[in-house]
């Protein structure tokens, strides 16, 4: 199987100044292209170590991918290693790069000047994909069997993250044609309300049970739950994606509603996919979670076709005032409760005129209010059909406690209007 | 001087699918800690590629810290690969993760299953530190110099990013213990306002001019503007922190009210510290931030004692009839304006009793309302003293978009108060 490193280099990352997002980008496309990423590494802008780092990737890979390095003020340092390293002689100046840093200089209204002329120039080892996106020319540099025991290529990319993704294209399809490349398929089951521990427990038999070419894998995360990801190597596509409905089918027979979709990424996504498809609308009444429900329904684009609004009803006086909820029920059952959490979903369906709505009351912490324990939560969901009442307690941090507040909060809403949907 | 390489673990960074925050997060704070990182690598869920993959880096560092692998499902074979490397004839019970495990599940009123007690199970050639915040143990091997060639150290930590940042003043205030590290020390300039370029410029000549122990480096961050750390290492800690502040008082005569904290970490916390100082209250109207401005003033511990509330209002019937915005401004103006911010930030204000409120309307994209442009967004700012408007166009994608209005709308917000409370 065709194997690729993604080497960035850049002082900036090692230092922890920024996050790389161009390794995982370039390293999902390979992976989707079915080259397998056998390691990712960063390195600092040195270049005794840009060479030697990169030649142990070769020796060790097929494809060698380096995002970076090729800035305005780091130019000589990369390129003058990658000469090295390719043996190179010269440099030569790539005539249709030339023209793109011509082209976009003069766009911004500025001169070409000895700085910018010399991105065009690439050791006279290299081949030349254009960036039609930013001055730094795409190099491709290949090395047959006798240097490094197999045919290799290395592929120096802008580091500019649109740049570096714009890239992608031109060398996948460059690969291809050079190197071997099979077929991968993934499908993801997401699922929520199961630990992973709890889920994998659940799930054990049918995972033994799983024909050697399929791949699980538990990817779970605070907000969207535990995602299962089965993937599968196969030349025939076809072949392939049935093998895998097969087993998704006999998961959906385990986990039952614990699924909340097998295409959405999250559960705002799935709770907005469920609106649409109901024609119906959404508000949420938040006390505990501060703003975080509205916030994380919002991020989906297109929202505002289902969205009405929120309240975020910190203080009593304002889930009194505007969100209705009677004095007489603060008093009697306290903030933190099934009566409140119940009174704010059914107050903001009715102050906005939604078919919808969720809304929570808690502690997130770290301080408590003397009654209730720190972490937990009352969630009220309210549709036509009724309202319901949840409880959950959760002994985390209050980051922590108002993403899980937040994401089961949105968990029992996607249930209701599923719910109602299949009803 | 003590190098560290990262070294994650993981096919899911591998396939891109999920973007490793970890690794920048480690490296920031070894950094911070003058230790120098000088490599990261990503490697596979493979025993063989794992003992390799840290072997090497052992052999060319003097810490290795490896966060990822240790979950409680199957796809998780790191610790038998640190078994292994480190000689270990078997594993013993950690009493101290197991009673954390067992105070975790029962807190979620889970069962422990075998799977959970199996992560309290280490190599018996490890060490402990335990894990508060889950239910895997940071493990820390120790490899004396006739292994590697020089005394090295292996830290394994948990991969979820919470508990591994969690793990951070544990592991090194180990590494101080066992390693030679200088002194180091740190001061954070907090600014607003200005793009890291436009900063730079400002600053150049200062910057130019500072001594040749004081190190800058530029933090951009989306949701807290630029931060700059000055870093001295110096043996004198008086010494070095005088010296620090004379350059500190420079910045600001350069920066002016750019910079909105030296102590705070973001912008919510310097509201709310304002807002303490002052004795005064907070609302919160939005519309395209969506909640997130509400979200972010409510992460902070504390803030239901300023913070009585706000209203998302996606839906125009919201900002008619719970804000109270006149529709004839709505009508007259667009929905994307200056009178509308002012009128939001109006009418919470009064909605909810607050003194000071902050409102946002605009379009964080993909698609438009034909008017104004994708990324536009008016913010209303309204205090004892009155009411402000500001305008902004930010070209980035619907997340960037709402981060950066949420943060500029707090820095206004900030400048309001500050002012205030120096008038």
């Amino acid at each position: 199987m065709t194997t690729a490193s993604v080497c960035t280099i850049g002082d900036e990352i090692l230092i922890g100044q920024i996050v790389d997002t161009n390794s995982s980008r370039l390293a999902g496309a390979l992976n989707e292209a079915g080259i397998r990423v056998s390691r990712m590494v960063s390195i600092g802008d040195e270049g005794n170590v840009i060479i030697e780092s990169l030649r142990n990737e070769l020796k060790n890979n097929d494809i060698v991918i380096t995002p970076g390095g090729l800035g305005p003020t780091k130019d000589d340092i990369t390129k003058a290693a990658l000469a090295k390293l390719s043996g190179s002689g010269g440099y030569v100046e790539n005539e249709v790069q030339f023209s793109i840093i011509h082209r976009i200089l003069s766009s911004r209204g500025l001169d070409v000047l000895d700085s910018n002329r010399a991105q065009a120039l690439v050791p006279d080892t290299c081949e030349v994909i254009p960036n039609n996106l930013g001055t730094a020319p795409i190099m491709v540099f290949r090395f047959p069997e006798a240097v490094f025991g197999h045919s290799a290529a290395l592929y120096a990319l802008p580091g500019v993250p649109y740049e570096a993704e714009g890239a992608i294209p031109s060398v996948i399809e460059d690969i291809r044609r050079h190197f071997p490349v099979s077929s991968i398929i993934h499908r993801n089951i997401m699922t929520y309300g199961l630990a992973e521990s709890a889920l994998a427990a659940l799930i054990e038999p049918w995972e033994n049970s799983l024909p050697g070419d399929i791949h699980l894998a538990y990817l779970p995360n605070q907000l969207t739950g535990v995602r299962l990801r089965l993937s599968i190597y196969s030349e025939d596509s076809e072949k392939g994606a049935a093998a895998l409905e097969e087993e998704i089918g006999k998961l959906r027979a385990l986990l039952g509603d614990k699924i909340y979709s097998l295409s959405d990424d999250n559960l705002q996504s799935a709770v907005g996919r469920l609106l649409k498809e109901a024609e119906k609308t959404l508000s949420a009444a938040e006390s505990c979670t501060g703003g975080e429900i509205a916030s994380l329904i919002t991020s989906v684009p297109g929202s505002s076709s289902y969205f009405l609004g929120s309240v975020t009803s910190y203080a009593v006086s304002v889930k009194e005032k505007v969100l209705g909820v009677s004095p007489d029920v603060i008093a009697k059952f306290g903030v933190v409760s099934s009566e409140v959490a119940a009174a704010m979903a059914r107050g903001v369906k009715k102050l906005t005129g939604s078919d919808y709505s969720v809304a929570t009351t808690g502690l997130a912490g770290p301080s408590g209010d003397g009654t209730n324990r720190v972490g937990t939560v009352w969630i009220g969901v309210s549709g036509p059909g009724g309202t319901k009442t949840y409880t959950k307690n959760y002994q985390n941090d209050r980051k922590r406690n108002i993403d899980r507040f937040s994401a089961t909060a949105l968990d029992y809403l996607r249930q209701m209007i599923e719910s109602d949907l299949n009803s």
